[in-house]
């Protein structure tokens, strides 16, 4: 043990004081002192020790006066605004009305008798309006939803405005944030101001469903967290070598023989549905990973003849390898697979994989052989991979859906759209840089994750390296930074299950969340370090296990196992 | 990532063949074919794929054959054997038949009509068979206790022989670890028969709840899992330089002032109690640590003149380093401190720690100065230490008990009672052997720490090092060797608390638990992922969120968050 850190009460101490020496426009924020409302400087995250307010990702613009008001269980509401374009249909916008005033007063704090008399210091409602003529209330979040919002925290009411629902959830997420207990278990909230949006438009987190089965509940409770953190993609690598977990309706074989167990270790079509309406809620997209053509050992389980067989000098070995790229058969399985697919997942985008590709098996077999020389690839099997890559994008093209890829598919020149997105994830930091500035220099779009594997896991706070790494960082122009659509934090399943997953991901990918929404001059370690404790006291209080930075308490702890 | 590793299922079948290889006296259990009682060999663990028996640790000498009996939850029973000295009277045990019956059967098993009808297949009985004349049924666990036990699982009836109840609880998990579901739910147990005794009298597990404060039912469940894994000490790190969440009668500012919230954060007698009843009742010793004169930070809130005042040049620099050694008043609290613990804790051991005694404040404290001259200590400070814990230690005599301590204050040359307890817990490997020699050497009992720091993390089946450790791993005599008492697994808390605990534990210090029951030759890396992966599926089932060691399911996954 190293018992020379500091722990979370001293860190804050000590990074309060830097941050008054460093800069003299910072905001102090007293209860107590109605200094009335302040112009003069942005909140930037430094406040007091004992600073209720920990808001993450932080907000974009914000002003937080020292005038407070107290919120009542039992007057406060959440209503839509008169000019609101959503109403009490927006379904979407009443169960996050019920969600957050949830997380804001619990369900045990409502009066019995509600008080009639409102007091001057009392904030009664939080207006939504919904600015645009479609609030989007049925609809599904895009790559390009609008998530900006503004917040204006005053008498006689809160408003919260955006162009859309997408935009109001996330303001809900701060509003939420900005209410805290007092000592005496009054909740209260400042008046405050805030423009808000994200930096990038692609936030997302990966969980892979095959290497360990995660039971829906799993899921969902991560979607939760997703939400408190403003994620907006869940990228869920679904099925992969160890197990096929995905029911298909198309080939119900692929799961019957693929999944670890046929009943209890599947999704079915209502579960993913499932998953899909309850990510729309929270304003995430649902992009489903079918990852060929390696990493597909349990497919061949249940589909015949889509593996590639290898070969042991003259004869089949009896393993397999991956797709087989060269008969017409593997390509009609993949059309019928993909459109069912496409229909099954709403979302424009489609990931399809393309990463570590082991040519052993094909360079054994000698039909492959055969082929490789009939099409002039010579010994070069990246062509293969190609061609078979090619053909697989001309099939998910042709049912509407964009696709995002892993880099080895950029890298091996396949020929892509530009609408495509190049998912980096491999090297150190200066060939992941590289990759990038090559990757948006080819004039396509990128996200990143190599610094966000967070199933790497090492001894201490190892966030650290999580929160200072950027998908800018790197040589580029204007517009190639501009390409950059994002990233996303990777939680490979070789270690994790529904045992142990939740907090191993947070708050190390509240730490990503916050890189991929605040501005990019947000980075300083010890502010963010004080923030990230309450913010993960504040998930731990709504049901989320989210594991310690250091040594310290949460007035609410856990109460799970 | 690392997608080269072999998944559960294939490392099983690679070893499985290694084991047919190496050992040919292997026993294969074939459930279906009743080939009789085989007397040619010992069960070494390697047994087939589909081996549902996964006994861990592994006990010292067993015979399985391939005659099964099938169990019915409502015929079965677990009673007391007609010899034994033991009867319903025996509280320990009634409650552990309860607990192993439900482990065995689950609740909803029970059958609405109990079937009349015995079938010459079926195993109706375990009969316990308590030996000595006293049971020791409302006695506490030692380092003396008798944990051996002789298990036969045969008709009319089973028999587990131990001469008192502690070697009986060793043996009923035994047994409810040979129970498994065949394929169509039935649940089986093979003629069996078992000579078992733990390698190591100590085989403890440290938690820590001063870096974070550990809700009683997370305890309670680490004690659970510590008996399926025949743990019995629970080193009860209680408090240290974070907080002081120990509510000591004697001096309740202790806990008012030093832990993290007064009510909240707080272990009362009745919790004590609570902890130290649940332990006993699963023959878990409990060795509470008063660590002193370093790391006592939160004992000076509450208790004025404790802790030196450190100085800064000529005066007072208003933070407190160690315990004040020179005040007697300090000896005067401690004896009446002590002296409570005395009573609270039944053990005959207390860990008085001794680790990482700061100089620095002593060093700038000029009445310390003027005390080490006046005592002719030089400027060596190590004997200033020495004089506090040798005063310490007297006091601690005088309640009549054992003391446990840090390998510092053996380093440091204090007189030590020869029947002390040196806990190694410093250096690397070549480091470690050479203190535990030292230390044994010198006539002192030993137990071994420093391999099984599991706060520490790194990236992938770091149980393998955990696993290969061993506490006799030094160049001594056979007389050394016997002074060596055993070991503890240290989960140390600035980075656990409820939310991630126990998976980070669980089956992690399942590999220490082996080291430290099974014989010293149980040591293959292969043959112990099978059992090992197996057992953590079972601490699963029992609601145990012990994390995965690899690429796999568990037939029931956990059911929480």
């Amino acid at each position: 043990m190293d018992r020379n850190q500091l722990t979370e009460e001293e860190s804050s101490r000590r990074v309060n004081i830097m941050g008054l020496l460093l800069n003299c426009a910072v905001f102090l924020l007293v209860v107590i002192v109605c200094s009335g409302w302040q112009d003069d400087g942005n909140y930037d995250g430094r406040l007091s020790d004992s600073d209720p307010i920990s808001l993450w990702p932080l907000p974009q613009k914000i002003q937080i006066s020292a005038v407070a008001f107290k919120l009542s269980a039992s007057s406060f509401q959440i209503s839509h605004a008169k000019e609101s374009s959503a109403g009490p249909g927006c379904n979407l916008l009443q169960n996050a009305f019920r969600r957050y005033f949830e997380y804001m007063f619990g369900s045990v704090k409502n009066e019995a008798k509600p008080r009639k008399k409102v007091f001057s210091s009392e904030l009664t409602e939080l207006q939504v309006w919904i600015t645009s003529a479609d609030p989007e209330c049925d609809g599904y979040p895009s790559l390009k939803s609008d998530e900006s919002y503004e917040l204006s925290v005053d008498q006689p009411s809160a408003v919260l405005k955006a162009s859309n629902v997408w935009g109001a959830l996330r303001g809900l997420e701060t509003f939420s944030q900005l209410v805290y207990e007092d000592d005496y278990g009054v909740n209260i909230i400042n008046k405050t101001s805030i423009v808000d949006f994200p930096r990038f438009a692609h936030r997302g987190i990966l969980l892979d469903t095959s290497r360990h089965y995660l039971p829906l509940r799993v899921i969902l409770a991560n979607l939760e967290a997703m939400a408190m953190n403003k994620y907006n993609v869940f990228h869920w690598h679904i099925v992969d070598d160890p197990s096929f977990p995905y029911f298909s309706r198309t080939f119900p074989e692929l799961s019957q023989k693929g999944a670890f167990h046929p009943y209890t270790h599947v999704y079915t079509p209502a579960d993913v549905k499932m998953v899909i309406e309850f990510a729309r809620m929270r304003g995430i997209r649902v992009i489903p990973e079918f990852d060929t053509p390696g990493h597909t050992q349990s497919w061949g389980k249940g589909q015949k003849d889509l593996l590639t067989p290898c070969y042991s000098g003259s004869s089949p070995s009896g393993t397999f390898g991956p797709v087989n790229p060269i008969l017409n058969t593997t390509y009609e399985f993949m059309g019928r697979f993909f459109k069912e697919v496409s229909t099954m997942f709403p979302d424009a985008y489609v990931h399809l994989g393309g990463d570590e590709v082991d040519f052993s098996c094909w360079k054994s077999n000698p039909d492959i052989q055969k082929f490789m020389e009939e099409h002039g690839f010579g010994h070069d099997y990246s062509k293969l991979e190609s061609y078979y890559i090619q053909r697989l994008l001309d099939i998910v093209s042709s049912t509407n859906k964009g696709y995002m890829i892993w880099q080895e598919v950029f890298d091996n020149g396949v020929k892509l759209r530009l609408d495509t997105q190049i998912h980096v994830w491999k090297g150190s930091k200066d060939q992941y840089e590289t990759e990038m500035a090559r990757v948006t220099g080819a004039g396509f779009h990128a996200l990143l994750s190599t610094p966000w594997y967070l199933n790497r896991i090492s001894y201490g706070q190892d966030w650290h390296g999580i929160y200072t790494a950027d998908p800018h960082s790197f040589n580029g122009t204007e517009e190639q930074k501009k390409l950059v659509i994002g990233g996303e934090a990777c939680l490979w399943g070789e270690y994790v299950d529904a045992t142990n997953l939740t907090p191993r991901l947070w708050p190390r990918a509240s730490a990503v969340a916050e890189r991929l929404w605040s501005d990019k001059d947000v980075k300083d370690i010890g502010n963010a370090y004080g923030r990230l404790a309450q913010h993960r006291c504040r998930m731990v209080q709504r049901g989320i296990p989210a594991e310690p930075l250091f040594v310290g308490y949460c007035r609410h702890e856990y109460k799970g196992l």
